[in-house]
This record gives C-alpha cells, sequence and structure tokens, in this order.
C-alpha cells in the first residue's frame, strides 16, 4: 500500500528495484513481442514483393572471379562487425546478434536501393559484384551501430537500416556517379558516412542519464578476447574489402598491396601510441582492437593508385597516430561536452580515418595526374565528394535520430543501456556471486512485469 | 563398513556423491585408455591400407578452381559444426574436439565409401572436387552427433562415423546415379539423412534418466557467444556448400545467389518469430543459433535451378518458420511423447527443413521443366529420392543405435552426461564456488576410483 | 621504517605483497612507456625508408590466383598463431596481441630481408607470393615466441623478430638457392628453425624460479576454448600454407591432397594416444589443440612430391606419435634437465616433426628420383639443408637470447611472468572472488609505484 503511493515519487533508479512496480513508463518498454515481429515481417514481406518485380540473376557470369573476394567482405560484415562490438561484458548477445540482424536485413535492402540507380531494362541484375556492393552498403549501417551501441532496441535499428541505406545509396550514386570521384575502398562512403551518421544520431539520441560512466559500459577479460576475434578477420580480410571493386590493369593488387602495408605500419604505430598515452606504459585493449584497423580505412579512398607501398605506410602511420589521440582524448571531449556519446568510438576508427582517407584522395590527384574511365579525378571532385558526403551522412543522421526519438520504439531506460536482458533471454550464471544474481532476478521479475 | 552395506540399496544418482563408492556398473566404465585407442588405431591402419590399395591422384587437376569452395566447406565442417555445438556449459571440449575426431575419421572413410562407386581401372581418383564430397559425408555424421550430444562416448562416435558414412553413400548413389534427381545443395541426402539417422538412433539410445532437464543440459553466456562463432561461419559460406559441386551454365552462381537470399530472408523471420514465440517478446540464442540457418538447408535441393531470387527467399521464410516452430513446440513433444531426445535440436535445424527443401524440389520439378546432364528432373524421381532418404536414414540410424548399445563402449551414466570431465582432463576453475568445486572433486575420485 | 629494513632481506616472492615496497631492480622493470615506443616507431621510421628506397609493385601480376592462398596462409599468422597461444589463463592479451604485433612487424621486415637476396635491378618487387613469403617469414618468430610465452616482453620479441627473420632469410636462401634442397612446406625452413632458434633463446634465457610449477602457467575451460579457434584454423588452412608455392605440373594439388591426410591421420593417432597415455584414459586438450598439427608440420618438406597419400597418412601417423611422446615425456625432462623451459611445447609441434619433415624429404629423395626445375634432388642435398637449418637456428638463437638478456629491455620477474596485468589494461572482472581481487589490486599499485 505503502509502495504504491510512494512509486510516483521515488526516482526511476530507485523504482527498478522496487520489487512491486507496477508500470512502467511507455518510452522504457522493451517489450518487443508485436511491435518488433510486425515490423520485421512486413519489412520482409515487402522485399520480397520488390525482389519479385524487380530482381534476376544477372545473365554475365564474370563476375563469379570475385568470390574468393566476396567471402572475405562477407565475413568481415558477420564476423568482423559482430565480434569486434562484444567488447562489452553484458551485451555480446546483442553486438554478434543484431549485428547479424542489420546486415540481414541490409544486404537485402541495399540490392534494392543501390540498384534503382542502375537498372537495366527495369530489372536490377544481381552477381557476386553487387552482392559485394550490397554488403558494402550495409556497412554503414553497422558503423553507426557502433555509435549507438546499447542505447538503441532492434526496432530502432531496423528502421535506421532502412534509412541509412536508402541514403547512403544517394550519395554513393552522387559520389561516384555524378562527381565521378575516386573511392574505391570507400573511406569517405561507407566509413565517413556511416560514422558520421550514427554521430549525427547519437547527438539528436543523447542521454544525460549516461554522462557518468555507466557499470555495465565496460569489457570483460574474456569479452575483450571476442572482440580481437572481430578485429583480426576485419584486418586480414581489409586487402579484400578495399580491392574487391577496383578495376583496370594493376588495380587490384595495388589495393590489396597498398591496404595490406598501410595497415601493418598503423598496427606498429598503435602499440607504440598506446603504451606512450599510458600512464605507466601499458597497452589498452580498446587502442589494439580498434586502432590497428585505422590504416585499413584511411588508404581507401586512394587504395588502387600507384601511390607507392612506402606512402600507404605513411598514411597508415598518420591514421593511427589519428585513432589512437582520438580515441584517448576526443571521445571523452564528444561525449562531456559536444554531447555525443559514441559507444564503440566509430568517430576515431571510421569518422576520422575516413577524413583523412578522403584528404589523402585529395592531395594525389593534386599531386599525381591520375584517370578513372577516361576521366581526370581532380581535387576539387575529390573535395565535393568529401563534403557532400559529410554533409548528407550528418543531415541523414540527425533526421533519422529524430524518427528513432518517436515513443513505442522499445527504447530501454537509461539503467537498462548495455545490457543483454533488456532484449535476450540470457541464461543464469553458475558462478555469479549472490549480488549479481539478485540484480538480475530483480531486472528479470521487473521486465516480467511489463 | 556402514557405506559399504549401503551401497547397493541407494539409488544411483546418490551413490555418485558417496565418496566411497567401491565399484562401477560395467555399462558406465568412462575410461576408454585401451579400448578407445585401438579401435582408433586400428581404423587408421585399416584406412591406410585401404589407400594404398586403391586411391591415387586424379590426374586431372581442372578441380583445382574449386580449392576457394573446398576452404569453405572445409571450415564449416570444422568450425562451423564444431563450435555450433559448444553452447553446452560444460561440453565445449567434447563438441569441437569429438567433431574434430569425428570429422578427421569421415574425411578420409568417406573418400572410400564414395569412390567405391565411382572407380575408375580399379582405383578411386582423388581430386578437389572428391574432397567436398568427402566434407560432405562427414557432415551428416556431425549432424547425428548433434543429437546424440552429451549421451555418447568418442568410441559410439567412432562406430557410428563408420556406419552412418557407409550407408550415406549406399543412398547417395541411389539417389544422384540410380533415380538421377537434383538435390544439389544435398537438402535430402545429407541434412535430413544426417538428422533421421541421428534421431532415430537416439531414440533407440532413449535415456529414462533424462526426461527431466539435466542441470548440465544449458548454456552460459560464454558458451552462447563461442556457439555464435559457429553459426555464422556457418551461415557465411553455405552458399559455397550449396554450390560447390553445382555444374553448368550459370548453375553456380545461382546457387551461391538463392542460398544468400534465402539464408537472409529466414533470419529476418528467425528474429521476428523468436520475439513473437517468447512471453516477454525477448529474443532466444537457441533460435538465432540454429533456425536463422534453416534458409540454406531448405534451399539446397533446388539452390542451382532458376528458381529466382524472391522463390529462394520464400523458401527461407517458410524454413524460419517450421524451424522456429519446431524448436519451440516439437522438440519438448518429441522428448515427452515420442522418447526422442535431441540434445542440438537437429529436426528442426536439418530435419524438418531438409524434407522442406525435398517438397521444394518435387514442387519445382512439377512447375517447371528442369534437366539435368539431358536427363529430365520429374517430381516422382524426386519423390522417391526423398522418401527412399528418409527410409534408409532411420532404418540405418535404429540400427546403429542398438549397436551402439552394445556394452563396454564407454557409455556415460545419466547423472555424468553433458559434461567434458567424463571423457577430458578439465581445469580447475579459479572462478568457481565452493558448491561446484567439491563437486568436481567428487567427479574426479569418482572416476580415478574406476 | 621496519618495513624498509626488511626490505632488503626478503626474497622477492614475499616483497611483491608488501604494500609499500620502495622500488623494483632495473631488470624487472615492466614499465615500457619510452622504451617500447621509441624503439617500435624507429623501427618503422626505418622500415619506411628502405620501402621509398628498395620496393616497388610488380609489373607482372600473374600471382593474383594465388590470393585465396595468400588470405588462408594470413588467417593462420594472425587467427591460427595468435588464438593457438590463448591457452593460459592470463595471458590471452598478450598472446593474440603480441602475435599481431610480432606478425604486423615481421611481415614488414619480411619482404626486405628475403628480397634483398633477389633484387631486380636494385628494386625488390612485391607480389602476392612476395607476401606469402614475408607471412612465412613471420611463422618462425612466432614459433619462438611460443617457446619464449610469457617470459619475454614486447620490447624482447621486437628484437627477437628483428634479428630472427634476418637470419631465417639467409638460412632460407641457402637451403633453397645455394643447396636447391626441396622443402615447399618449409618443414626445416620453417618449423624446425622457428622451434630450435626459440629453443636455444630459452635455454640462454633460463629461469631457474620457474623450475616448480608458476601459479598461472595452466588453462582454465575458456581459455582452452579459444585456443581452438587457433588449432582449427591452422588445421584447416595448412594445405594453404603447404601448397602456397609449389610450382609445376600437379605439385599444388598434390601438396593440397597429401596435406589434408597427414593431418587426418595425425589426429586420429593423437586422439588415440592422448587417451593412451593418460592414467585414466582420457584425453587432453594440449595434446589436441598441438600434436593433431604435427602432421601438417611433418608432410611440408615432400608434400608436393608424388609420394602417394597413403604415404602422406604414415608420415602424419609418425608426427602424431612424435608430437604426442613428446608433450608427455619429453618437454619435462628438458625443463628440468636442460634447462629449457619451452611454454607452448613448440618443440613437439615443430621442433620434431620439422625433422621429420627433413628425414623424410632425405628418404624420399633417396628412394625416387626427384627433380626440381631440371635440378636432381639428392639426400645429400636434403641432408645438408637439414644439418644447416639447426645449426644456423640453435647458434642464432643462442646470440639473440644473449642480447635478449641485456637489462633495460622491460623483463617481466618470474612472479609475474605469464600474467598480462604485467604489459596491459586489464579490466576488473565482477566474477573475481575476493583472494583474487586483491592480488589483482596488490599487482596494480605495486606497478604503479614503479
Amino acid at each position: 500500500m505503502q509502495a504504491s503511493i510512494s512509486h510516483t515519487e521515488v526516482p526511476w533508479e530507485m523504482e527498478i528495484t522496487a520489487s512491486c512496480s507496477p508500470a512502467m513508463p511507455p518510452d522504457f518498454d522493451t517489450n518487443m513481442k508485436f511491435k518488433f515481429s510486425i515490423l520485421a515481417l512486413l519489412l520482409e514481406v515487402i522485399v520480397i514483393v520488390l525482389y519479385g518485380i524487380f530482381v534476376e540473376y544477372d545473365k554475365n557470369f564474370s563476375a563469379m572471379e570475385l568470390y574468393p573476394h566476396f567471402q572475405d567482405v562477407h565475413v568481415m560484415i558477420f564476423v568482423g562487425f559482430g565480434f569486434l562490438m562484444t567488447f562489452l561484458k553484458k551485451y555480446g548477445f546483442s553486438s554478434v546478434g543484431f549485428n547479424m540482424l542489420i546486415a540481414a536485413f541490409g544486404l537485402q535492402w541495399g540490392i534494392l536501393m543501390q540498384g534503382f540507380w542502375h537498372m537495366k531494362e527495369g530489372k536490377i541484375p544481381i552477381n557476386i559484384k553487387s552482392m559485394i556492393n550490397a554488403d558494402f552498403s550495409t556497412a554503414t549501417a553497422l558503423i553507426s551501430f557502433g555509435a549507438l551501441l546499447g542505447k538503441t532496441s532492434p526496432i530502432q535499428m531496423l528502421i535506421l537500416t532502412l534509412l541509412e541505406i536508402t541514403i547512403f545509396a544517394c550519395n554513393e550514386h552522387l559520389v561516384t556517379e555524378v562527381f565521378k570521384a575516386t573511392d574505391v575502398g570507400a573511406s569517405m562512403t561507407i566509413h565517413a558516412f556511416g560514422a558520421y551518421f550514427g554521430l549525427a544520431a547519437a547527438f539528436v539520441l543523447y542521454r544525460p542519464g549516461l554522462t557518468n560512466k555507466h557499470e555495465n559500459d565496460e569489457s570483460t577479460y574474456h569479452s575483450d578476447l571476442f572482440a580481437m576475434i572481430g578485429t583480426l578477420f576485419l584486418w586480414l580480410f581489409w586487402p579484400s574489402f578495399n580491392s574487391a571493386i577496383a578495376e583496370g590493369q594493376g588495380a587490384q593488387p595495388r589495393a590489396i598491396i597498398n591496404t595490406y602495408y598501410s595497415l601493418a605500419a598503423c598496427t606498429i604505430v598503435t602499440f607504440a601510441l598506446s603504451s606512450l598515452v599510458d600512464k605507466r606504459g601499458k597497452f589498452s585493449m580498446v587502442l589494439i582492437q580498434n586502432a590497428t584497423l585505422a590504416g585499413g580505412v584511411a588508404v581507401g579512398t586512394c587504395a588502387d593508385l600507384a601511390i607507392h607501398p612506402f606512402s600507404a605506410m605513411f598514411i597508415g602511420v598518420i591514421a593511427g597516430i589519428v585513432s589512437v589521440l582520438g580515441f584517448q582524448f576526443l571521445t571523452p571531449v564528444m561525449a562531456s561536452k559536444l554531447k555525443i556519446q559514441d559507444t564503440c568510438g566509430v568517430h576515431n576508427l571510421h569518422g576520422l580515418p575516413g577524413i583523412l582517407g578522403g584528404v589523402a584522395g585529395i592531395i594525389v590527384t593534386a599531386i599525381k595526374r591520375e584517370t578513372r574511365e577516361g576521366h581526370l579525378l581532380t581535387p576539387s571532385i575529390q573535395t565535393a565528394a568529401l563534403g557532400s558526403t559529410l554533409a548528407i551522412a550528418m543531415v541523414g543522421g540527425a533526421l533519422t535520430g529524430a524518427i528513432l526519438k518517436l515513443p513505442f520504439l522499445g527504447q530501454v531506460s537509461d539503467q537498462n543501456c548495455f545490457d543483454d536482458s533488456a532484449y535476450w533471454e540470457v541464461p543464469e550464471e553458475e558462478t555469479v556471486p549472490e549480488i549479481h544474481s539478485s540484480h538480475r532476478d530483480e531486472h528479470s521479475r521487473f521486465e516480467a512485469a511489463m
């Protein structure tokens, strides 16, 4: 009786621990039983209908030689991105599971959105190359997911994927077909785009309640090892990512070689700086997991150009420096001053290195005369590509974030952020001490009451 | 003294906790020191002798272009199947270890069993394609292992592998050479066959003592993450599995495309239904780990036919529905009413989707005129292939189960099911609380006494 | 006051637990803040300058067909070797992290060291094949790392990598160009070389304080599962390793087939003997993780020769026997009598099977007339190759070990061996009981004081 009276007066954080909390504000109703299912099934039905109308097998099978590249990229999308985000101690199911959900929907949606710009006789032909491009489009949503990790529902992520891939396909068309800029490894159109889209959405979805470090926003020993599975498969197959759609004499081997050496140089620099910025000279797992990959992002735009391996290594070195300094000094400031909460630090892995890649493209086209399919690549074209990408990403991300603020999308409360049990049946751990178990029980009871 | 008197009177479950249990019934002697070693070495010697007599390098090296496909399938067999089964909290060593044992023996045995049907001048030529087929044959034993997981000894599994691959090769010959049916991705000959073979064996090996949920028959947070490694590598490389032996103009890219979209659609539906069937709308790891793969199974039979991507997606949708409903409603009924204990739920991942694949093949050949190497594919041929596969699998599995019931094959007691420590040296965990440690000690003492 | 007096008298092990230990002997100063960073950055600058002067893209792009092989080998180096060493309970970050550091530096350095022996017009051309060879060169340092695991600092490992790859490239030139011996899968030049180099260094770096089993020198349940990720990717892609640089009619498929069957046979034998040598007939994870791979090592030297699959299987059987017996009986003796502490047992996985591979090469060239690019392969040539490899590895390893004994290289004390927290920021574990936590706290305080 007394509990029911005090109900409206206690703050949210206390209410959650009350064993008899009778109702939840609708904004934080994480029960998705019908909402998620209906949305997902509806989207799948729409996709199948659109495939029935528009999609057909490509008659030209020459793209089959790209199949090993495709499989490498495919592993990056599902295993690489998925496990990279498992570093959080209680968010592994969501990281690898929602990553799979986003990617499985995104690769279907991407074919349509990219295909509508390149229809042949009213049809979208699919082959290995267009499947690689669809995997690429999915990467943008997964990068944005990294910024929002732990703070969004699967309903929100499906909507974000739908919108982001649609906007991505427009910007990609603008950059590659209208501007005819070069961006073979997609430093700009995927990495910078995905990062700034996600950061803009994170800005709109700012949670003041997470200003202080959330107790779940940290790793454990084994979650950090799981994340290294993601890091390594991304690192290893990045040369395939940057070279998959390279065309022309020697373009593919150059893209492979440049990416390989950029990553290697970036890795050495990341280890060096990780020790240097730590007060006791120790390595930080978050830097090794992420900043080692920045070299692959930054070399993307000019990966297939004959920039010479030592230039690629130089780009990797700069990327490593930028990424480590970003994680160490910029991310805390962005969270506290700019109200941008970037869970995985995608700004440092994809955002800044993506811009660096765009700038490298501007510099290379300024210094050397490079052509692509007969068109001269100029610094002004590359600058326009970078600028439009950043602008469209930020505006698109902010608008998407505003849509995701709509109530009834299954948002979690601040208290339940970074916790799988909001959306997953989580097994009881036998090695968990009493305090933790009781927390978990309370949690379950609380949600069962919803 | 008193303990020794009470020995014959206490039930088995209590006896195990008595610190001075003096003897074990021979049926549950898990000490394999000589039995397993002699069997394994004997089998290996037999295999080497048979290879010396029958096997030689194929002189035609054109199959080398299949090497990337082969490696993908190889990863599925060892990493995919192996880690998929690590979801049990105390059975990870056995899952990934016995999977490796079964596969390493199976791939040697499969070459012989499949090769005896296709000898050239008394010799079995091996090349990349026949190695892919040998990996395929291994998959049947691994699927059956999934049904029996946690309840059989490595001795039993070696015998099962020997028998199942032998019978599989006969049925495969019947389906593809005699009937000349189509089953490029082996929905029938591998998935349905392996599932119903294993389920029949499980029926014969029924353990009434496991009617109530065994305390070890559950996952932990990290064991579920390890299982996702298996899921993702299976998911990613399934297009290679279904297209590896596809032949003819456009068959391979079609098989890749159809499998890719069937899996993607199946995944969306699995997430949707996983939320829908849960009382609180939460996702279930067991469904995400398994039902997302059903689309790859079900599209197998007609993967290389020009069924159009949207049909492939439709097959994936049905597969997802069937698989989720099977896990949620059928598996409990099968265990309680039909006395079939299916540890991994292979009936829902391989059995039902395999039948669905066979039915899809019947429907497609009824609607469209399809030929294979000049032979017309007809619904009656496809029906015969499906029927013979199911019949041979069930009879073969039941007979094999009867053989595995022979005593002295290293069976575990019900109490020790789903526990690596029956067959493995397991490291002591420092984070294990007292109760658990003492259980483990007792366990070790108990086995040391055997 | 009293603590400060007793400081010089208490043994090291006690000192570490004293909360006010004022100073550390410089030999065990693991704070690498400037030392490591300066060394790593300096090496990277030197490498970039050398690449600027000497390295250029190869104009001949025919090596692109090796790209799938390259990626397989690449996965072995980073995921295979990296995760194989994560078996230690507190050394996962270092295993997979330092493995990445060593490999990222080694693949840059290897191109230069191998390239200097094959310059064309003063330039080192790089293509996929030379990148595979650079990955190979890295493997030697990673094998040696296995012997030294847990006992060396990243500074020491960078120096070892620099020296070992330099010496390796000389020996490789001697074996393949001067002697013109065959060693396609590098049983001798990589596996035996890396193992005996590392063992000689371990002999020089002998730590009497580790004579008794260190409390951290053991696995946990999940660390053993992580290690199986490494084992399986090594096992699966070993055929790519042994066939990557095979040339000539049928050489590549033969190398794939021989390696595949040698591994399969070795695996069966390893399981059989693992049970046989255990007093209770149980399998040992350390044997399954390691000895199953010995077949890949041992078949390396003659992998591409037409030795017949059954001979490959026979080599695999012998390799399995040698490796299991080595782990079981030789490693303990080597540690206690020969003062060689081999953390991962590389002697049993790479050393003995590598010699076995060399001996197999001698026997095969004695029995059959084999030629390579017009040169006759003779037993005397093969013997010279094996002998020179072992001699150069041991002398080189001993000299390198002497250099690594120099103070100020960030060595850990015996007490802190096999513990990530010496070099990494390690997350607090919430499931860790009190005793452990306090140990960790002490640890941190102790190091912060340095």
